[in-house]
């Protein structure tokens, strides 16, 4: 009945030329602070959007740096951290090793480890930068006119706070919801499932009160996995502030999804959804590329790939993949960095590297293995092209859960992966027409939208540069404490209220029985 | 340092001007039931617009309608009502002389008698819409793709329900908060202040205990002022449902506010705001006006206006008016319809209809005297120009603490308001500089959003047409009921676990304490 609104698509293509046509809005100065690995990989396509805007845009980067590089778009600054790059692999080959072996993915214990050993190096890494005070006298004296980090690893936040920037923070969302607790945003417990509950938003009574324990035990974990976060924080700022309370001070927060991707729930005036920023510049494919899958014909190709951290994996595992790979006739493409494995099918590719977005976009894909990261994703929903999902590590099996109950992927362990289930997978998501068809519905109600993501992420970090903030959109529920929030205080006191007045009614009641009481004998006596 | 977005302002009119070179999308069909007055003149611009992009509007109307008018870029529909315009004028003209000798605007029996008194008159109409069978069936004979309409009287909720249409309202706020209930939007009261409590968003501890108790009080009220409703939509729907039950199937709420007027608070992702909707469009103004405010010098001009229920009163009163202007040099123009009064000074023009955001858009406009409806403070903000404000009835008193606040506005009572304090408002308003700095300021962050209002409740009410809805959008909080939502089975059961535990442990320790008491005497007799 009415067609997909091209008129607001076109109006983007216009509002671009239009951009180049009478040039970029007037120079800010945005120092940005990223977080290495697949969250770079979004962040930097709104840092190039904004230099091409005309800002002058200075990135921080670790000496040992893994997917940050320099750039004719934008500045780098490095800076030294107190490890080398072979300890940094290191400790990542332990994650990889971890995460390949570990026979339970939803061990929340193992899952907590893997993200301490993780943050914990990074912490050092931003403490070393905190106290170059060289370089720190030489950044304020830029006089940026704002901050733009990803608040996973404190840094950002705290230059920040330290020089008094307004921020804005690009995330895909914090372990234990600390972000929703600093920028004061609810989550009810009944219907916002917990990360590794393994919930959706419509629960039983008993995944409720699973949901509740899980929200209480967030409380513990958000002490534990925070703890370094804290005491850095209120070291280097001299003063008793938590992390959370540098959060705070937030003025734009960059969501990293919408509801095609996460259950609909509360948000705050200053959380802006940017969901999918990360593919919507396509690219044609390499011509070598092009070339495999255009030769895949009408049975096309399945895109496979487990995310920065993960592109290798044991000998024994790799072949129950190639055993799978032999029995279908579809090609694959397969993002693999380890040893060459032997006995490759001739229908498989191996990569270092995979024009992801790009190749899901071509017409032939057919499936898209992914290990169900949240930018992967995205770049299947927008694709339209069906999943099967090997969740890994961090939020990847609570994101898994939102595909399958979407009817739009198939899920797969990866500790008890053997040929057969992941051949039954495939031949599923391939021949069962409902996951194409609701992947579809899924991407156009996606992709239908008044403005694009990257638009308004950059026209938010363009607005708190011209407004130094965004204060109209903080809620005053930050001059709140816990108790104050939730109006504990008040219930309280109203309790308090009620109890005085229902002890004097009672007193005064029991006063008028017994002089009732006395009377009756004296008339009788009369 | 940073320019405000012209290349944004500059995107829309290209799109404006995209949308007439590409012609409109396919069109839908729009069933239209609006609230008369000046709830209408906001909504009648989004109806236009849908009806220029090639949509087929059908509004219905009563057949006394104030100011729902036929039109040649849409259909109207009328239809009869149990009572004649005479009535309804009758009882408008009670309400006025209600509003202007009410002692104490705050009395809120004052306001809820007002309210019920008002709308009991409408709901009479809407049955007598619901009942008239042959409108009923051409209606849904038509099989419309959409019900646009406001949610301040039932009938058009209860017609989208009745037709299974997808449904988009348009509102401002109800009364209580049942938009905010019905779509499941948290409202803490520790920072969302309620109707009719002179709190702002920062709140003493007494005051937030008035909130609290003012949110207890709104359970109550909303079961009153919505009894008529849920009778009429229980009774008409042949099954138990309230009026909130209804309400809660929206697919999109077009919210007429943003948070340079309302507090920041959390919102729902089926929530779009779409205020200052009422003034994006300025037409020149009429040649007498013109010449009128072109010779005001460099004193400038006052616009006045009392919204559409009181544009009259007492002699006594205007010559109160007439007394303070008198004293100042200032023009001023002013929106009177009753019989004209005596002595007018040379600097007062009165007129039956004015272009209140045309003159508010003129340079020489000085000071906005208003009583404080959404509509025309939206059109004080969108022009920058300080007010007075006399709130009347319903939530003014509200909205002008909203602007007294902010610093840009002073306020005044009608009952006890005499000629020295009108004065005394309106040149501090006029000589002291902050009111105007602070309206400019808010100005531009009001017009500085990265798509126009009206675009917004355009793309959202074609988004609706495409989709047959925006499921996507709707919180899973919709099939819980107060108890489960709020989780109080979930804490109830965890407090009997608590307590099951507790009494076995202090059991099995007063066991354990019993039995070693009784060895200790056994062990000294032996």
């Amino acid at each position: 009945m009415l067609k997909v609104p091209c008129l607001l698509v076109a109006s983007l293509w216009l509002q671009l030329f239009l951009c180049s046509f009478l040039g970029p809005v007037e120079g800010g100065k945005v120092l940005v602070m990223p977080v290495d690995g697949s969250h770079w990989l979004s962040m930097k396509i709104l840092v190039e959007e904004l230099s091409r805007r005309g800002h002058e845009m200075v990135v921080l980067v670790p000496d040992t740096s893994v997917l940050i590089q320099g750039s004719d778009t934008y500045t780098t600054r490095s800076f030294k951290v107190p490890y080398t790059k072979a300890e940094l692999d290191g400790s990542m080959k332990k994650l990889q090793e971890r995460i390949i072996k570990a026979p339970e993915f939803s061990d929340l214990f193992e899952n907590i480890i893997g993200l301490l050993s993780f943050t914990s190096m990074q912490v050092k890494g931003c403490e070393s930068l905190l106290y170059d005070e060289a370089l720190m006298q030489e950044l304020r004296e830029k006089r940026f006119d704002l901050m733009l980090t990803d608040p996973f690893l404190p840094c950002g936040p705290i230059i920040g706070k330290a020089f008094s920037l307004p921020a804005v923070y690009f995330l895909r969302g914090l372990p234990c919801g600390l972000d929703l607790d600093a920028a004061q945003c609810p989550s009810p417990p009944s219907y916002v499932p917990r990360l590794f509950s393994d919930n959706t938003d419509v629960m039983t009574f008993p995944q409720r009160v699973k949901n509740m324990l899980m929200t209480g035990l967030e409380g513990i974990l958000c002490k534990v996995i925070y703890s370094s976060f804290d005491e850095l924080t209120s070291r280097y700022l001299k003063k008793d502030v938590s992390y959370r309370d540098v959060l705070a001070h937030a003025a734009i927060w960059l969501n990293r999804f919408d509801f095609t991707f996460e259950y609909p729930r509360p948000g705050m005036p200053n959380m802006v959804k940017i969901g999918g920023i990360n593919c919507a510049k396509r690219k044609p494919l390499p011509a070598d590329l092009e070339e495999f899958v255009d030769g895949s014909g009408d049975h096309g190709f399945i895109v496979f790939t487990l995310g920065t951290f993960v592109s290798e994996m044991p000998e024994s595992k790799t072949q129950e993949f190639f055993k799978a790979f032999r029995q279908i006739p579809q090609r694959v493409l397969w993002r693999y960095t380890g040893v060459t494995p032997k006995d490759i099918p001739e229908n498989v590719k191996l990569l270092k590297w995979l024009p992801q977005n790009d190749l899901l976009a071509h017409p032939k894909a057919k499936v898209f293995i992914t290990h169900g990261g949240s930018h992967g994703i995205y770049e299947g929903i927008c694709n339209a092209v069906p999943m099967v999902m090997i969740p890994l590590f961090g939020d990847q099996r609570d994101n898994v859960n939102r595909m399958v109950v979407r009817g739009v992927a198939e899920s797969l362990n990866m500790y008890d992966l053997i040929a057969e289930k992941l051949l039954m997978a495939i031949r599923k998501v391939l021949n069962d027409k409902s996951y194409r068809e609701k992947i579809t519905k899924l991407s156009l109600i996606h992709k239908d939208r008044p403005i694009e993501p990257l638009d308004l992420a950059v026209f938010w970090s363009e607005f708190v540069m011209r407004h130094g903030g965004a204060k109209h959109l903080s809620p005053a529920a930050q001059h709140l404490n816990w108790v104050q929030y939730h109006s504990l205080d008040v219930f309280g006191f109203l309790l308090l209220v009620l109890t005085i007045v229902v002890f004097i009614s009672v007193k005064t009641c029991m006063f008028c029985v017994r002089k009732c009481f006395r009377r009756t004998p004296k008339s009788k006596k009369e």
